[in-house]
């Protein structure tokens, strides 16, 4: 496919979008979309009626990233479309047409994690989103609404809000649609059910009724309402802080045939093996040691910097080099270093741009989880798998330490393993690993000091030890074994043992819905030739297997 | 496909079974099976080594029931095998090779309802399950395993636990097994990792270690062990029965060319349209007042007989009529009776025969949640949707009731829609119904006597209420809509909207799990020619598209 083949960078900034406009004053910044119908992210499709492809969406992704960095002031961020009448059609149905499967799956996985990071910002930084809805709004564009707090749809007699994937497409609403109406807006099933397969959607009083919008108003009223309720939303945000933000710089990484490098991660693949080592290095030289020296050292710092680049990393991987199904995650430097600005970030946890900065260490671990590729993290003397480093290793499937004849080789709890970087389900990937022994997390982090291996190994915290005799071998045969199963059953195998524990909100979205569309995504119904998706907008009615599965 | 021409049966009876043998001593049952190689349910595959196809497990789950309703004495069940060193080898690799999607999903779908019956007689009956495994114990066998209360394991220096799936066939443990593993047993998941891809498995002190089993013991020590630890289980059950039980006589079903009639529920189809009815009649004439009056009715009880026939006609429509994608669901008969009925159990549901009653009908409404068809209640005048049958009303995707001129057509709770039988997320359908509203549930539980059509709709407990002159067409024109739909968009938009609220371990089981096997059946790299479960035993590796996705 011409998609896995010249690479996509998911970096832009907010003076270079093409579709949206990020427009800041005082504390309500305007999220305005105007998607550009000839500048689609790859030839083959018109975005026409504000409908949207992943350029789009890296487009919002960015600026909600920045609306938290660069704007501190903002609480209340106004979603609307600057086409008269259109909201959004949804996804780009011309380019899911043309679209691999994998590349469905990415789309929809990218497309995900943005709303759930717009969730994230209103829940944990108090940025309110209120979604003007001011036109038709229908699948992919009303499941951007459904992950704003509150919902204003104009009643003009003619627009709805709607899913209609199901009877027009045959697949699902593939970015959390169902989930949301009725586990987050808490829709009466039968009444999402009927929903569901209405094409023409709901409208006016009965979408208020049915919770499908919070309020409908005439167009003549309709922006005085808005501004209204933006207002009353900001004002329920918990957010502190005050500008100036910080300045969120390019990454910038430099590209080579199986080279990744960033200034702290670097990223390199063996495509013969179809493996790949992703290294992370600690902080070195002088660090801040207030709020002040953090905002100063802006998008310098090391934890913000290290995790926006294992994210754009984590990004890279997924969507470039898809047959790297097995990576060794390392880390280098100075543990003592990484515990230190922990330290650092958890005394001043409640700063705003330091709650920021964890929220983002969050966010950049919880893809790494949702990445389905296999993760070994390897210890060995000269790492630094201490505090929010080591939580790779605990979110690796697997861990590998040596176990040295000298005894360097150490990890490293800090406070940040306590809970501040939770997994989709909401628990510390401490507490996920240690499910059996509900008290042994927090024991675990009372200890003092570094864990030797032998130490790290009794209790739990690294998968296996092998002496310096075994090391080589064990480790190398774990990853050829790995690299030659399945594809397919590996992805299935980590998204079932990964997330033990509760299921919330976004574990459904990744697990249960996900799931569904992918197998959809798969079925002739909707991608053969006659499928559904494929014969959309063509004479002719799709041809269907009437087989219920 | 041969596999759905030839009708298969789902009764049984104990005299009846060829794989298993269910022997009763005073409190202690053995379930021991001995799967005969050439009696496959199909043919074209050998069952070697206690591997199992969808008969042998039509068997258990028959089994499990009896122990039920026909033991009420046993307190535990020791489940093992007959053959000397092997517990079983999973389930059957060439049934599943030339098994369709469709007849691995409900295979799959049937034996991961068997072990939560298994689970649901432990946890609400009192009926403890110990699985003595006496020999190698892989795949499908270690999740059978994973479904009984313990797990001791013979200690022989061979016989081991293993999930073989995913380094050997390409596909997942399909009955559970990755959840419970990590959910249930809550095994360390880098541990479970690891597990889940050894061929070999994992034995003797290890498998204790690592929460797989629960203890080892010698080939000497192994029966005495297993027969302690069996007096040690039953003696914390909460089982209170004294034989003797009921019979569970035949439900022999008419069978017709497009009918399927029951004595108290008739399933038809019309095939061109792809739709069917299902139509559950209520008790008439003289009905039992006491618990002795129940023991003496027996398997003739209405509730029972109904949600046997229920359960039935569900298996068959599943299996023998993929095509029926829409599924009209009425009621018949005095809806005072049904509700005199449900008072008769609620009153006396700490009876141990009532209490299987009540359990037996929650199960067959999960199946009915669980099946993959579109379901809409038609309610009429004539109609019996009062308390347990209202709940088919609130489990079906959508109710239509007429409101009709005279005001004679009504709907009625009673208390057995309060919680007695809860969905696999552990709410009741009024619960899930209402998540909005967290006291309506019990407000209107509260209401005495039934709800008109007017009122039924006010409240929420049904989807729409069309007059006389909409009715025909109202309905008509839902069921055909609902029949020209994608069937695979229609299966993945009801598994997600019809479980709002919490996840157990069951709805995992069914929503992520499942969801993700059914999406890796549909694979190449499991069912192409040269997918791995094609190519299973035969000379050379499978050849993978090695794109993790």
């Amino acid at each position: 496919m011409a998609q896995a083949q010249t690479p996509i960078s998911f970096e832009t900034s907010s003076d270079r979008y093409r579709h949206w406009r990020l427009e800041v004053q005082g504390d309500t910044a305007r999220l305005v979309w105007d998607v550009q119908e000839n500048w689609p992210l790859r030839p083959g499709y018109v975005l026409k009626l504000n409908s949207y492809d992943l350029g789009v969406d890296i487009e919002l992704a960015d600026a909600i990233q920045r609306v938290r960095f660069e704007y501190p002031d903002v609480r209340v961020v106004i979603l609307t479309s600057l086409k008269e009448r259109i909201f959004c059609a949804g996804a780009n149905i011309m380019m899911l047409r043309q679209s691999s499967h994998a590349w469905k799956v990415n789309f929809c996985k990218f497309t995900n994690e943005t709303r759930l990071a717009m969730e994230d910002a209103s829940w944990h930084s108090g940025i309110r989103f209120l979604a003007a809805v001011n036109g038709t709004c229908a699948g992919g564009g009303y499941e951007l609404a459904l992950a704003c707090d509150e919902i204003l749809l104009v009643d003009d007699g003619n627009s709805s809000v709607s899913l209609p994937e199901t009877p027009l497409l045959g697949v699902l609403p593939g970015t959390g649609g169902l989930t949301r109406v009725v586990d987050k807006r808490r829709v009466r099933r039968d009444l999402a059910d009927y929903f569901s397969t209405l094409v023409e959607g709901v409208k006016g009083k009965r979408a208020v009724a049915w919770r499908l919008v919070d309020a409908v108003h005439p167009t003549s009223q309709f922006q005085t309402a808005v501004q209204r309720r933006a207002r009353e939303l900001a004002r329920t945000s918990s957010r502190t802080g005050r500008g100036p933000g910080i300045t969120l710089g390019p990454l910038a990484p430099r590209i080579g045939d199986t080279t990744v490098d960033y200034s702290t991660v670097s990223l390199s693949f063996d495509r013969e093996r179809r493996t790949g080592v992703l290294v992370v290095r600690g902080p070195s030289g002088r660090q801040p040691a207030t709020p002040d020296d953090i905002l100063q050292a802006g998008d310098r710092f090391w934890p913000l910097l290290a995790f926006r680049e294992l994210d754009d990393a984590l990004l890279r991987l997924r969507m470039h080099e898809p047959e790297i199904g097995t990576v060794c995650i390392r880390t280098e430097g100075d543990p003592e270093a990484v515990h230190a600005t922990d330290t650092l970030l958890l005394e001043h946890r409640e700063h705003w741009l330091v709650r920021e900065i964890i929220l983002l260490m969050k966010r950049s671990l919880k893809r790494l989880d949702l990445t389905s590729r296999t993760f070994f993290a390897i210890i060995e003397p000269g790492s630094a798998f201490a505090g929010s480093l080591f939580e790779l290793a605990l979110a690796a499937d697997r861990s590998y330490m040596l176990d040295d004849a000298d005894g360097a080789n150490a990890v490293r709890l800090s406070g940040m393993n306590g809970g501040l970087l939770p997994m989709s389900n909401a628990l510390s990937r401490l507490q996920a690993r240690f499910l059996a022994e509900p008290d042994k997390a927090s024991r675990l982090l009372e200890h003092e000091g570094p864990f030797g291996t032998r130490e790290a190994e009794e209790e739990g915290l690294v998968s296996f030890a092998p002496d310096e005799i075994d090391w080589d071998d064990e480790v190398r045969l774990a990853v050829e074994a790995r690299a030659a199963f399945s594809p397919d059953a590996l992805t299935g195998l980590e998204a079932n043992l990964r997330f033990a524990g509760p299921e919330t909100m976004e574990t459904k979205i990744f697990g249960r819905l996900t799931a569904w569309q992918n197998w959809i995504f798969q079925r002739p119904n909707a991608v053969g030739e006659r499928g559904a998706l494929k014969s959309y907008g063509q004479q002719g009615r799709p041809e269907f297997d009437w087989k219920r599965t």
